[in-house]
């Protein structure tokens, strides 16, 4: 994957077109006014208070109960029983999940991608203009604002996603993106984009946790996008996160030295490049994998066959009600192969509406300890 | 440094048509009879029986007592205080650590190269031939044997390296090197490579975890050679090695999802390699950086740039009569330009003649816990 001269952002287009000529699209940038969407609307309700959680917590409280949550508990208990045949120890006890779909929504477009054409406005609307303003993607959203969304093709989408990150170290770059999740708002639910994260997701990832997993998220989406959020919302630290990048390069300057994001590809962690990276950063196979589209296949494949105990889980939108319904002819996290490979590998699939008791916590949600 | 169609073991280059000049060379394949110098030597005395270690343990005890450790020690109990200016919270605390010549020894030759040679001798014995034994320096190596290495050109050293790992999972060459590492020894110590590590700086690496910091190797070597024996030597887990890597590519062949090494360039973790490394895999600069050579110079820089607390630190290699005194003009482990450094950015250098009470442990090395 690594060294083409295109990204995965440009599996995007054909939605980007689609965008345009709907509403609301959640990509709207209005030059010399950046973020105006993302002001916060009067219309959201206020989140009620968060109650103290009663203790002990029961296991995995979003989740109803059924088979999908008794396969999930059965193999957590089976892997940590020393006695079983499927015990397995806990250095060995490595989790990983993909983010997009999986851990947040990622309807109607990936999240990244909103913050990176948000991002590209607001420093279109800085004086003097930035270096690249003469990109024709860049002529274009300023003469055009949304209607020139129509007109990207695959280079200006990378060209996009790459100049939202560029020359920043990791460091300022986190506090771009906090400071856009405190002030965007999503189109539909009127929500900070980091408030739609999957209340029963975040309470897998701290019962895994708590059962001695070690937790990874293994994201499509920019390592360092992901970063800026991961640890409070998810609980899961800076070196936990593998993701996608640009090439980076070392400079001192002015007595400091940084890592610096350059408008060049670097990696793409989707498909075969998800075990790829996960070996690389990792050096040990999983036991256990979620995901939610054929971008996670190849992952779901590496960790549940290697001939010892696994569960590989693929979480099903198919709730058009609380969130969206979405597989095989989606243009967003579609879901073919990998549903059908689903049968054949025993992987769970799990269905957002049967299985999910809350979808979108309606507070901020928070890691829910295990018993 | 990704990429690039040659690799650090070009560095190599003038070393080994040196190597293949004197006596004893450690580099010495046999065809057909490999891995011939890696018997047991009956000369090998018995290491000592480990003794229990006494309670509360002393801190850094084969360190001498001195400017050096004291430093060290005065930097440790500076950034857990709470009290402190210099405070670093645990989360923060991360200290990255060079391999060769840092950790472990690392004259007359890269360790890691020494096993690349013996590797690609003993397939060269196997039948049927690989498919790689007519290469011009395969056929020099079953032709002439040792002679051989004077003539190989970088190519034919980057081909080399990377047919030692060619085609393997991280599970299966880490018993390769496993193995090599039971049957392997040193030509001057004539004891196992993985008994050459320099006692205080385990020492220290556990004098940090039980500090709370969180420890990585970050190596020039490939990360998979240096994840063989870093969990059982140094106490770091394979997802603390961070290092250089051929790049691969996952295959799903007869039931089992694998991720197998490819003859090609993937990234050299040496020099601005290193920050660029630290950032990718990390997301956060460290507090803590040792190293001992020029390959060392941007990540102790990088660490020690950042206007917060932090130590960098030099392992000086100055004491020929218990391992080996090289700087400057050094084609192994050359310390020059940061050297130099060491003064303008306040840097440790540390004497492993002076500040060293022990270098190589007459035991296998134990990682001694802290107060």
């Amino acid at each position: 994957m690594r060294g083409s001269q295109t990204s995965g952002w440009i599996l995007l287009l054909p939605w980007v077109v689609a965008c345009a000529a709907q509403e609301p699209c959640p990509v709207a940038p209005t030059p010399h006014s950046p973020l105006s969407s993302a002001v916060p609307s009067a219309e959201v309700a206020p989140a009620p208070p968060v109650l103290p959680t009663p203790a002990p917590a029961p296991v995995l409280p979003s989740w109803r109960d059924g088979a999908a949550k008794q396969r999930i508990v059965d193999f957590v208990k089976a892997v940590k029983d020393e006695t079983s045949t499927s015990y397995v120890p806990p250095e060995e006890r490595i989790a990983v999940f993909d983010n997009d779909g999986t851990l947040w929504s990622e309807q109607p477009l990936y999240f990244q991608f909103v913050f990176a054409i948000e991002r590209v406005a607001e420093l279109l609307g800085q004086k003097p203009a930035p270096a690249w303003a003469n990109r024709p993607w860049a002529v274009a959203l300023a003469r055009d604002g949304k209607k020139a969304l129509a007109k990207l093709d695959e280079k200006a989408i990378f060209e996009i996603a790459a100049t939202s990150e560029l020359a920043q170290t990791s460091q300022d770059f986190d506090a771009i993106v906090d400071k856009w999740l405190d002030l965007a708002r999503h189109p539909r639910f009127e929500r900070p984009y980091d408030e739609l994260v999957f209340q029963p997701m975040v309470e897998l990832l701290g019962y895994l946790q708590d059962s001695g997993f070690s937790v990874y998220i293994v994201t499509g989406g920019s390592v360092r996008f992901v970063r800026a959020f991961a640890e409070e919302v998810y609980g899961v630290p800076p070196e936990r996160v593998i993701g996608s990048y640009f090439d980076t390069q070392y400079e001192y300057k002015a007595g400091k030295g940084r890592v610096l994001s350059l408008p060049k590809p670097g990696f793409i962690d989707d498909g075969a490049g998800k075990p790829v990276a996960i070996d690389r950063v990792i050096g040990q196979v999983p036991i256990f994998a979620a995901g939610n589209s054929d971008g996670d296949r190849e992952m779901l494949e590496y960790v549940t066959s290697q001939g010892r105990p696994s569960l590989g889980l693929l979480v099903h939108h198919d709730d058009a009600e609380r969130e969206w319904a979405y597989d095989r002819a989606s243009k967003i996290g579609k879901l073919d192969k990998a549903l059908d490979q689903a049968a054949s590998s025993g992987w769970l699939v799990v269905s957002m509406k049967d299985d999910f008791a809350t979808v979108h916590s309606a507070a901020k949600p928070v890691v829910v300890p295990g018993p």
